[in-house]
């Protein structure tokens, strides 16, 4: 659902138990919400209660200061972790990239476009090559060549940057340096990166070469938050395309082209709109 | 999600307003029930607000009917339509066909297969060819050839033997006859069609020979519920499958059952499972 | 499949009659000609025969005049339309466009990315604000503003600018302009049009606000030859994407983008890579 | 395409070399063949020649030896290795199944309804259960418990009856048992098994077990020929379906039984048509 221009998501989990709905349902319509979307979501195997839930705040009857500390008084009592996000408070969204440029120029035009609710102050690279596209879309762009030797200094670097942007969320839009540990827990589930296989198949290097090379019938792709392993981080999104015998090294690469443009801009757009949530390796994203 | 063996299904609509969620989550908990699954959603444009609350019944305060009874006040109160089922009572569906089988095997195996919780007592036909399957599967099969004389009469014979039966749904695997508007009446938004094609393109006869004239590279199917307006009804669900030059009007049915038999079996089961909720000539799936 | 530097590729239709496989593969082979991939068909039921062959021509025995001669031999004595390209000679595009830019974005980046095999000298539009993107591209971007008293004569000016560029081929990238018959006389079966519906459905205006009126589960977009009647040019590709009743006709706009490109770069790709023969109202398209 | 009465079906397959299309177009034309349908391709990096025609024979100016003798003759000189069917030898197929019915109910309907040209003699199994849905087809149901000591005893016997019934094709549908190497190799490319994962993802046992725990977003199924190493051999056909947090290992295990059913019955269907040509680890496969 597009939605409305003063909005609020709220965006919870917790061991379940009874009486979380009705307990967030009360406080919102005490305080004069009015609940224009919600999902909700039980994992009975593993006991975690899940909710998303959109409200109009237009004819709130208290400030978001004292509706946040109502909310904060059931989370404490239910053991919950929550997520409070207004319509009117963009996301900062940075985009790393190396050489290739199609999943970038995807997320810039359906930014601009409308579609990806958040700014993008700032397009980190490896390389120099991007830098007209950056420039055409005004955003700034800053180059961090990593070499064994350097790469702790230049992250710390590129950490003092993002923080300075006052980033929320980074894309990893095919870039092509692995980051360390250190780097990733600056940003817990607020790393989204696009493999380009169906994972867990072909991870690692040249999955469209392993995947030629095994003979599969569909190539795909995988969005999913960046952690310590590499290519094991929880998944967001998936999909994939037809492929058949004609299909030389390079049609995998085009027709996976428009698998990873796809599937990232999926990915960044639920996060962006408080649709995903973590627990253990995996995740709930409440569609929309 | 399967549902676990003594749940509740609560579905609701109703004008939008504030406080419905609340009052109802309220209601439910203090009953003791347990919400499991639930999913809401606005139609700000129509202002219309739908919810789908699926809850655990094991541990309930009260008895059913005082459940029941508390619902109802909220209902009244809000102008709402409700509609509360259990799983432990299985709904009674009664299949329609003519001379083609694949839509009905395709019900009775997922039926057999414990994919749709219902009861099938009853197949109903034009003609006499698919007896043996039904009887295969042990299932009452009644014929009632249809003339222009004998309409009229017949359907009034139909609608005993369906009352008989206690059938809550209609399903129309491939009936190739047009049912009354006085037929229709009797089960409104109960009865489940399936037309061989992506509707509004091609309604009326012959849509794979309509494709293939007009050399469309898709080919699909609908299913819907009847009203007295044909292929006009709500649509539930519908599918497409790629064509290519290839397709012979033989290939184009073939592909096509296995989308009739697809969107139809989702379209019953959603239904069973109180996922559908009609509007205008609309409907609302709540996903599963 | 990727062609080679050095191919050529014969496209032939015509009355279906005994040898002509035979009678093609032997000047090929006669004259040196490598084949590469070869497709065929025959309509039994119109009694047409089409073909797409694929060669390498770097040990050709002869010259390309020659050979064409001897095709040119064979299609007299078949009653055969054929054509001859060679991947070294690109064919020119020219893009029309109104103000909305994902298509054209699309185009234009997938033709840097080498997916598409032609120059695009040309990009036309009824409006002046697209014109940054030419400009980026480094493409001559020509705006003619058009209204009913001056159609006739902007479109005479269009056809020679389309002309002094030698322009082979056109794709109406969301142009909002009804071309005139006369127009499309000059380019027959070489104007591709994308309409944002899987027609027939849909066809005309507001096709996102028609779907979400009938409340179908699917929209869809098309790519046809442009033909004198509107929306019933021979169709090339089809596709479609889900949808749901969370979905406004903003959220149905942002999902039609996505087919729309996707279609229209997959019917610009065949086109340009002599995939597509027309007959009657529709086409055969070889895959790859 | 649906093929027509009387027609042959060549498959051949042998290193890449000039003049190939036109020695077999011309012998065929040189026998009063007439094309129907013919589909080449090349693979240049392993520089290997594919290709099936489908053509006439109602109007063959020698007799079918004769013909095959003169393929046998060019396919000698081009070390082609090749396949010749008439659409009037039907192949045999045998369906070995454990306890699960719906991969064996799909298999018997569509050759019932005409969409699998084959006979289908024999089912085998190492459970008694499903020997009713063999009665109600009228087709002969042998049971060969399987245990560590008699594997080798019991497969012999399993071999004779498949000698004894002419069987040319076997079909593992959900057959739960391991196929020795001797007797696999009775059978090089002719035993069809399905694979409930997106191989080579999930290889091994309980794929949707392992499915749900990495958190995936799709989960498919892979027909391919049986070989010696488990999981492993050339991939046919694939494909996936849509999960989502809701779906319990119950919900995936039925999604998972639609993915089956159609991809196994595409597999069958392709290579009862000649559709599929092996080469290495991969296959070919010549769509229709």
């Amino acid at each position: 659902m597009t939605e409305f221009p003063q909005t609020s998501t709220l965006l919870v989990s917790c061991p379940d138990r009874r009486g979380i709905v009705a307990a967030l349902a009360q406080v919102l319509h005490g305080h004069g919400a009015n609940i224009l979307d919600s999902d909700q979501h039980t994992d009975t195997e593993a006991g975690v209660f899940f909710q998303r839930i959109c409200f109009d705040t237009r004819e709130l009857l208290s400030d978001r200061t004292s509706l946040e500390r109502a909310i904060d008084e059931v989370a404490e009592r239910m053991g919950m972790r929550f997520q409070l996000s207004d319509s009117s408070t963009r996301k900062r969204l940075a985009i790393f990239v190396s050489r290739t440029d199609h999943c970038l120029y995807d997320l810039l035009l359906r930014q601009r476009a409308g579609e990806l609710r958040c700014d993008i102050p700032l397009i980190v690279s490896n390389h120099p090559d991007l830098k007209p596209v950056a420039d055409q879309f005004g955003i700034d762009f800053e180059v961090f060549p990593i070499s064994a030797d350097n790469k702790p200094a230049q992250e710390r670097r590129e950490l003092e940057r993002l923080e300075a942007h006052g980033i929320d969320v980074i894309a990893l839009a095919r870039y092509m340096q692995v980051l360390s540990g250190d780097f990733v827990e600056h940003y817990p589930a607020r790393i989204i990166n696009i493999h380009h296989s169906f994972l867990p198949a072909f991870s690692g290097g040249r999955p469209y070469q392993q995947a030629r090379e095994r003979g599969v019938k569909l190539i795909g792709a995988t969005a999913h938050y960046a952690t310590l392993d590499l290519d094991e981080g929880p998944i967001i999104e998936q999909d994939v395309i037809r492929t058949s015998h004609r299909d030389s090294v390079a049609d995998l690469t085009r027709k996976g082209r428009d698998v990873e443009r796809s599937v990232l801009s999926h990915a960044v757009r639920w996060h962006l709109e408080d649709r995903v949530l973590v627990y253990g390796n995996k995740t709930v994203v409440f569609p929309g």
